[in-house]
């Protein structure tokens, strides 16, 4: 055995030798290309329009961050695809991105150039459309800390660049946020916002406005302290941080902070709803999406869930988790919070996207944000007050009974907390939430929002969690499997107006990918089996489909080119939370693996493989 | 710096824990999924016509080996996709393979299910033609050592599984040769055949005749010495093994061996041949293509380079190296041999394919054996005899003047014969030859010849080379840039009966793909960097292409679906030794990485990306 042993070991040291040498095989790490930019394109930040509302005479076909418009809308007015010759749609080009991780970003358009963004190790592209072929003009590599893999949670995903002002921003796992010279690929700056070794890391695009880069971080499972930080986008320095725990002077509440309700009323509810000291570790990160309206100048995000998961060791509201907040982009100033899953027992974060519509509601106009929230409910909000105006299931609920919309609390069912030493069963939705990450789209051609999500329940089971800074800290055995009916996903059409489905398709995986509606009245999104699909958004039938090599949880994109014709564009590459079994090739036998989800998705490694591709598709 | 250090291994031993714990994110090896084949097919193997001919009444639409038939024509008759309607070709299904390493593999189709087989770790891939969308019907991982890829001297490719009486045999980068039952994809058996200690690869594509599964090894660079083995396609039991250095014995010569030019005749030739002892190291090796002639019961394959490169170290012909053997498919015995590069200086392996078909020469039909040679000439042989009827150059040749058609000699050019302290410049073709592995195909309509190669020339300096087993064993440095014109890469048009170029297509990068022709009159082939094309088979005109997420040096097939309509397939996925400055991701600064290769295809970073997808075409 000792023998053997040696030899392999000699073996393995010559073999290394080898590749250093004669051969020179050595995976060495990448180097940034030199550019070859073509002459810069000066076009600016796709504009908002001022009230909030889609303008739908605003649209340059470009797509310049993965909601296409502060608003969150990922509705584009092109409509030369239509329900009508949709069926003629077809692969015009694909592009490799040479990772084999889950692929969640959004491809952005900005002129003639599209930008990619892969999972870590994050490789950018500048690919080249006035060109056949989709050739790169150049790629960066910012070659983060091996390390930061070890601490993520749930694969290596990124969620995508933003483009302003001729450069583009993204954050990497390692916890820098970048800024790219967009003609050239250059960097600008690299700010080093959160350290891995507490566990921290950033897997969320970020969003840009008036010149501020907001950056939120992961690690809702280790431990960490959830903020979200301000960066000035010319010099790349921390202008604010918010954070989500702690006192108000930590999380930018002042004296014009003015929550709806009384319950998230009160001084310093980061710390007094929090056993001593508990706030310091209590999560509440910003893993999600962030929108903005120019005419009230506040942006909205939410905060993520508390740490850990087992809630008897965390008595108490844990303020600011899975929270709603209203704030003033310039200082970070809290105007409004909205705690949505007050003493969050089951991973419902608060990191979904929010929609800025206006709404007529009961006979009157409402600024509305609409908010398809993890813990099952639609919430139709008023924007500028933090009133909320409807809270309807999009799905099945068991853990809560409704929203009281008096008071504004969520309505729990006692029999559904989880408890040390008990196996509680039939917990809807499960921990990823009726839905997760994955951006809904509305159009306002039909009043219809289009709602990618899963259809999961779960058993939990309170366990110890001991803190150890940069390790978990969950404390929650989760088994999860599929809801009622036995479909795992669906895309769900739904008019925010009447609070009802419109209508839905059932899809036997989550539905983990993004959605994107056009005013061809077309409806784009990908299932976690390889299938990329347009739906007629108003009722929902099956047009086209594509397969495309690996499945998707990538944000589809529409865009006009250098031709003047619309694509559609998206990246097929599984992982995720949700297919960490085929990304992380997670033994299917271990039903706890990837926090539960593994034993809902045992089926998935022979129904998909894992890849990474850009495709992009015309008529 | 200490600290900073320990922090780092407890970091990383604490990110080892986490993978293995609450997440179970840790790259686990792959298991062979549970079989879920329906019914097994009972589709026999390709018939060959027994005349060694193209057979274009017997072909069923399927794609059974890489070659096609026997006689390695790459021609299907299959018509619906032609020249006129070509244009209309279109994507209608990819799938990743999960693997980024250089794809040079052909897909086979054997009835309704498509076999694919990627690079190391060899996932095999049944997928089920008869439901949209290529749904996998099993999959197999044969785990095959880490350690070997670090033996492998240019990529870890494989070039293909062969399907023979409803099984599927391929090689692994570590030494097996494995059968698996089509229908379930149960390994059948597994038999080691070499020894990665000694630094044998297999990266070749096994042929099955009359029930021997023939298998050769790879390692030219290493010392290795070089064989051709048959095994048993029942039992996997090794029936004869041929050796190309040695004594007569172990090269399988015997009373019946009887070879055209004197020059290849003596006794223990493989022993004789060398300095004393050199032959037991002296390469050799058997990793491209092998035809058999049914009526002549012979097989044909050629072996490769001798060892090392420096050529002063080893005086004498090195038989028997870069020799084209005919041997008796059940016993393994010689019946001719011709050495096409004697004491090959410039590492002209003698692998490639031979094309097996009757032409008019002079009036009169001959059965020939078409040869595009890596040493620049195309030879038309009598196969049955082994005597050269043509060799005519296909390129720019500096390294030689010709073939004496009178004695069989290649005449060397000897002021292009690399020394030990001289460097030597302008040897045309570079070391990969004219023409690699990548292999023609043959219209019996156009009676042409559609040959991918490169333009690449080479400056050569011998270097001392010191024996170690299991090392690189080489000495010679190597510079390779692009040949006359500065093309790298051309396909090309071969009449082999006038010995002359009909049409001819520049390419920038090497066309490092095999190519395949139809009798809709089309070539098909790919490019390094991605574009999959379709010419026009009498003129050369492009008529359609596709681009490919990345660069494509696999081998296209074109088959019959379960519809009855016509499809194309290949696999992309750049690599190889041309490519593997991508796949391997090596340093462009360093001139003689890849053995040179890295010199002549620096910009190819910037032309491509690692990839690994099937994609599947049809009207």
């Amino acid at each position: 055995m000792r023998r053997r042993r040696l030899l392999a070991e000699r073996r393995n040291a010559r073999a290394s030798v080898l590749l250093a040498s004669v051969f020179a095989l050595a995976i060495t790490a990448c180097k940034p290309e030199p550019s070859r930019a073509t002459a810069s394109q000066t076009v600016t930040s796709g504009s908002a329009p001022a009230n909030g509302e889609v303008d739908l005479a605003a649209d340059d076909g470009q797509w310049v961050r993965p909601a296409k418009d502060f608003a969150s809308t990922r509705f584009s007015t092109l409509s030369e695809i239509n329900t009508t010759n949709v069926k003629n749609l077809r692969s015009v080009g694909t592009f490799s991105t040479g990772v084999l991780r889950g692929h969640e970003s959004a491809p952005l358009v900005v002129g003639s150039t599209m930008y990619i963004i892969t999972p870590f190790p994050h490789f950018v592209y500048a690919l080249d459309l006035t060109k056949p072929g989709l050739p790169a003009k150049w790629s960066y590599n910012p070659k983060p800390e091996l390390a930061s893999q070890g601490v993520a949670c749930c694969d290596v995903v990124n969620r995508g660049l933003v483009f302003d002002n001729g450069r583009l921003f993204f954050n990497t796992l390692d916890d820098h946020t970048i800024a790219l010279d967009a003609a050239t690929g250059r960097p600008v700056w690299d700010t080093k916002v959160g350290d891995i070794n507490l566990g921290e890391t950033i897997t969320m695009a970020p969003l840009v406005v008036k010149g501020r880069v907001l950056v939120g971080n992961s690690g809702g499972e280790m431990g960490v302290r959830g903020w979200l930080k301000a960066l000035d986008a010319g010099s790349g320095k921390v202008v604010w941080t918010a954070y989500h725990t702690g006192p108000d002077s930590d999380v930018l509440i002042g004296p014009n902070f003015k929550p709806f309700y009384a319950k998230d009323r009160g001084k310093d509810l980061g710390v007094a709803s929090w056993p001593p000291d508990a706030w310091k570790i209590g999560g509440g990160t910003t893993w999600g999406w962030i929108s903005y309206d120019p005419e009230a100048d506040l942006i909205y995000y939410g905060s993520a869930n508390p740490g850990p998961w087992n809630p008897e060791v965390r008595p108490g509201d844990n303020k600011w988790t899975s929270t709603l907040f209203a704030r003033r982009p310039e200082t970070g100033e809290a105007v409004w919070a909205y705690q949505l899953s007050p003493h969050d027992v089951h991973d419902y974060d608060g990191i979904n996207e929010q929609i800025l519509i206006d709404l007529d509601i009961g006979g009157t106009k409402r600024k509305t944000l609409v908010r398809p929230e993890r813990n099952g409910y639609v919430y139709v909000m008023d924007r500028l007050t933090g009133e909320v105006l409807s809270a309807n299931a999009y799905g099945t609920i068991t853990s809560s009974s409704g929203v009281d919309l008096k008071t504004g609390q969520l309505q729990y069912n006692p029999e559904k907390e989880p408890k040390v030493g008990k196996v509680v069963r039939d917990i809807c939705p499960a921990a990823p939430g009726m839905k997760d990450w994955q951006p809904s789209s509305y159009s306002p051609k039909t009043g219809m929002l289009y709602i990618p999500h899963q259809n999961l329940c779960m058993d939990e089971e309170g366990v110890s969690a001991n803190y150890i800074a940069g390790t978990p800290y969950v404390g929650m055995n989760v088994k999860m499997y599929p809801g009622p009916g036995g479909n795992r996903g669906e895309l769900e059409a739904w008019n925010p107006v009447t609070g009802k489905q419109v209508w839905a398709v059932k899809e036997d995986l989550p539905v983990w990918s993004g959605t994107v509606a056009t005013a061809g009245d077309l409806v784009f999104y990908g299932t976690m089996d390889g299938w990329f699909k347009a739906l007629d958004a108003r009722t929902g039938a099956l047009l086209w489909q594509y397969k495309t090599g690996s499945g998707i949880i990538g944000q589809p994109i529409t865009y006009k080119g250098p031709d003047g014709h619309q694509y559609v564009a998206v990246l097929s590459g599984v992982g995720g939370w949700a297919g960490a079994i085929v990304s992380g090739m997670l033994d299917p036998r271990d039903s706890s693996a990837a926090l539960g989800f593994v034993n809902a998705m045992r089926d998935l490694p022979a129904k998909t493989t894992k890849g990474g591709m850009l495709y992009v598709f015309s008529l």
